[in-house]
């Protein structure tokens, strides 16, 4: 499963972690303005994608205009439309770049949703459609999309975070419950007058739940990013959405399936005001940067980034 | 507040988080043999201290022979001895260095730990007396030590964590509420024979606290630490530990006190087979090596590290 | 808010909570078989009931047949139908008359609401329309019935509980997240090989929720109905259902609202062989049986029997 | 297990459940001023007994000064003095009626304890001596007697409140963890300025635990008493105890051991104003009184009432 988070600070800070028990071959990958995507776009592209065919499958992406999109596992939940050859139809698989070469923002995304139907249509016959549902950010506004039973629908996304089952909706009801939750000392509700032991400090968020299921990393990641503070450094959002995601990493022997542990693979942060794609992996806790803005993306060709997969120490 | 952890595969991997709402200038030192802590040693000190007239304030540390040791907030429960200018006094401050300079196990400190009194007798005026305890650890074994109004106490430590208050002994009570935690998917033993949704993986650790409070941390490291599994490469040891400390790490914003907010100022793991004392910090998420086998260890020179405050990125 | 529980021993018995802040006056009520509700019936129906102008408003009740039905609050999600005076109409305080004057199972109550559309006619101008979902219940099945936004649902019922918000849909997928807990002492999960103390009975269910909220009352009510257990005396399965019911009783004071303290003003239970009706108060801990067999239920004039509001002690 | 919890209002009322597998045929009891407990009293004493060759076992008691207290289980942790034949002991199963029989007050209670030493001898050899510890009441004040490796301790007890395992001190540390529970509606401090719904009424004491361990018995004990509120007439305190000590009654089939299943036997209340002696069984939620002021309480006989075992229903 997966959780993705914004953070505004100066501007956008948008990331994800992955987490399943293998990699598949992710690589940070730029599809400039020219690349053949099926469709013709605008912006260019930054982002983590499995490259199948010379066609990158985006999992998380931000565009030039500083527009970030992630797909996350909505498994069970998510219903697409038949694929009938309609015009309106984008295949799930194209949805991120479909958005991302042609909106600078989150108002433009809306606007081309409600446009378009979200189809089953496979990429190739091996690879089954993934069930997602995304979150999408721009420097003022989150929202999230959901293909279900019920339709397409979007959401307002006061929270800035999203994660998986269950639907958006029962998330919200879901994090009601926490609202008590605070960063600070708790006040002394339940006897007044009785002297109460703050034997410790951290005490107001007492009750925030700690395990990885995808409701409680939703709260808890919303606990921190909500709380989270930084200084105004060039790299002080960077580091402050690491340390928001940080916080629902998966550690492996955790999450046991019957594949292997569900973990953490990486944990991504786009810096939509420098147009900079950073990367930690689980094997490797330095920061890697991928920059749009030195590259030439009026280019037809993929750039591609293999990840840096050893522990990049630095012994002084 | 803080969290302390080991980790063994292979060898030992010994840690701790330092969390405090500013730092103090600590910095990563090395006392060689003959260092005078005003007392003889006889082996080799690796750790972050700091340094207050060329005398060094280990907060963790390991030696030569694989012993380490990390001192922890114990407000309101530790209690020393007065020190009354016994031959078998040693004071707080020179607990770390009087043992780590002459045992090489857990079995050797606990001898020595036994034959003397731990006192509340101050380094210098200004610096009040840190109330603490302490968790020490070797290839084998954990070990916590307490001075509290009941004496000193020497506990073993089967879940190889250490966070603050309460005391030990009720750390090791209060975790027990959470003994049917798993890191596989639950049982269904709520209603036997009807359907219930496993609609996340990993709710068998649903339950677990995710909250900053030190008998909170102390069950999310035991649980994270208990159930962390890592390959068999050269920095897989570390990875894990650093791993599993991020589980506790405190986000700046997440636990507000009246002179800041309680963060994570660093985090450190030490190799015991490699005799390598690593650090992240807050601010720079890239792991910084201090080898000690490179350097002259019979000197009475301390070598002095500071520590390296920006984020290291790698652009590529 | 409420609780409604079914539970089979022998025969049905079958009741629910009602909380409130105030009592509006209800009382036992038999509406025998020739009573005007405005249709035509054939099964005379004892239960509670608030009665305006001779016209039995019930809150929960069971009819000759043993079909038992609970109409529980369900405010903000409940959406009747527009009245356009349409033939298939039943206004929502017809519905449990409606169903239990014509029906003698679940099946048969599934095949009439089918087949009906629930309209916010009201009562009375002065009484504007309940928002309710229900509980019905017979010898073999439970069934929850809601009107929302989606139109009409009717679902399976396996736990045998209502209480109020989320929809029960909902209910049914945060259950889920106490798979785990057990009446008996809990596995150690969590570390196994490390001894974890068992110091106290009852750790198995350690988890369950014990606050007044609608979504904790349906995980305790249908974790204690599922694991209650009762004897084969005459009695036996009322005190069960009083037990059960017992554990999700608001205590006066425990649950403030601004117009006082929302408090379960009555429990009942319908002991659906011997067709009687079973009260407690909250003012009064004793039962008290109202039964149809000892009436001419041939009748059409109601049969009303004021509740009794002093605590009923023997003193020996 | 057992719970024990007063309550003021005009006088005291105090109470307790006793949980257990299986009742040992306990019976209300009134042991009357010159009845030979092996010492000699002043006061008569009313409560629930086990009575043995005529010798009454309380498990908790009242006397006619209104001095009310019970003993409640405290295994592996109740350690008292062995008998050595000094004149300052007291046996174990001695001591209610060495207290009760002798003091008026809880101040009156304190001193006494203070003089003696509370031994292990047993009342005879199939009776091997009960681990508790207990709680006394008078109209003021509440305190906690406790017999553990560490001596004797006395402990004001500001929440009114017993249960079991752990010690005292460690109770009180644990309920501070729930000090933000309120009987109100929760602030939003997740994220000040976002929409949370309150989605129902009681929301502000989500976090209180449900369960039936000793340590969950106690905050959800403590949070009903400190909240309850009564009226002001005759049976409104004993109805309010009796609401209290509802909320953590042990429903049969939920609290499962080897030799059964855990059960709250009784439920008793003392009206310390009126010398009565209430109580409840689990077959029968009817209130039985038992007044010791209608009787000579200058006799030396015991007066003995068998428990009423059926439900007391009254068909209307």
């Amino acid at each position: 499963m997966c959780t993705a988070a914004s953070f505004r600070k100066g501007g956008l800070y948008f990331g994800r972690t992955l987490d399943n028990h293998m990699s598949y071959g992710e690589e940070a990958v730029i599809a400039p303005r020219a690349f053949d995507f099926g469709f013709k776009g605008r912006y260019a592209i930054v982002g983590m994608a499995l490259v199948q065919g010379g066609y990158p499958l985006f999992y998380d992406a931000m565009n030039e205009a500083g527009l970030c999109m992630a797909g996350l596992n909505f498994v069970g939940n998510a219903q697409y439309f038949k694929s009938v050859g309609a015009r309106d139809e984008v295949a799930q698989y194209e949805f991120i770049p479909f958005i991302l070469s042609r909106c600078q923002s989150v108002e433009e995304a809306v606007e081309v949703i409600r446009k378009i139907r979200l189809t089953d249509r496979q990429f190739c016959e091996n690879l089954p459609c993934a069930q997602l549902h995304w979150m999408i950010s721009d420097a003022e506004r989150d929202i999230v999309v959901e293909c279900t039973k019920s339709g397409m629908q979007i959401f307002e996304n006061a929270f800035g975070v999203l994660t998986n089952n269950p639907p958006f909706g029962e998330q919200l009801l879901n994090v009601s419950d926490y609202m008590h939750l605070s960063a600070s000392q708790p006040e002394n509700n339940f006897f007044k007058g009785v002297d109460m032991q703050r034997y410790s400090l951290g005490m107001g968020a007492i009750g925030l739940p700690g395990d990885l299921s995808s409701r409680s990393r939703f709260v808890r990641a919303a606990f921190v990013r909500n709380n989270c503070i930084c200084g105004d450094g060039n790299t002080d959002g960077v580091n402050a959405l690491f340390n928001i995601l940080g916080s629902v990493r998966q550690v492996r022997g955790c999450n046991v399936i019957k594949d292997g542990c569900e973990t953490t693979l990486y944990t991504s942060c786009c810096d939509a005001s420098a147009g900079i794609y950073y990367y930690t992996l689980y094997e490797n806790h330095a920061i890697t940067g991928v920059g749009m803005r030195s590259r030439d993306l009026n280019s037809s060709e993929l750039y591609r980034f293999p990840l840096e997969r050893e522990e990049r120490i630095t012994l002084v």
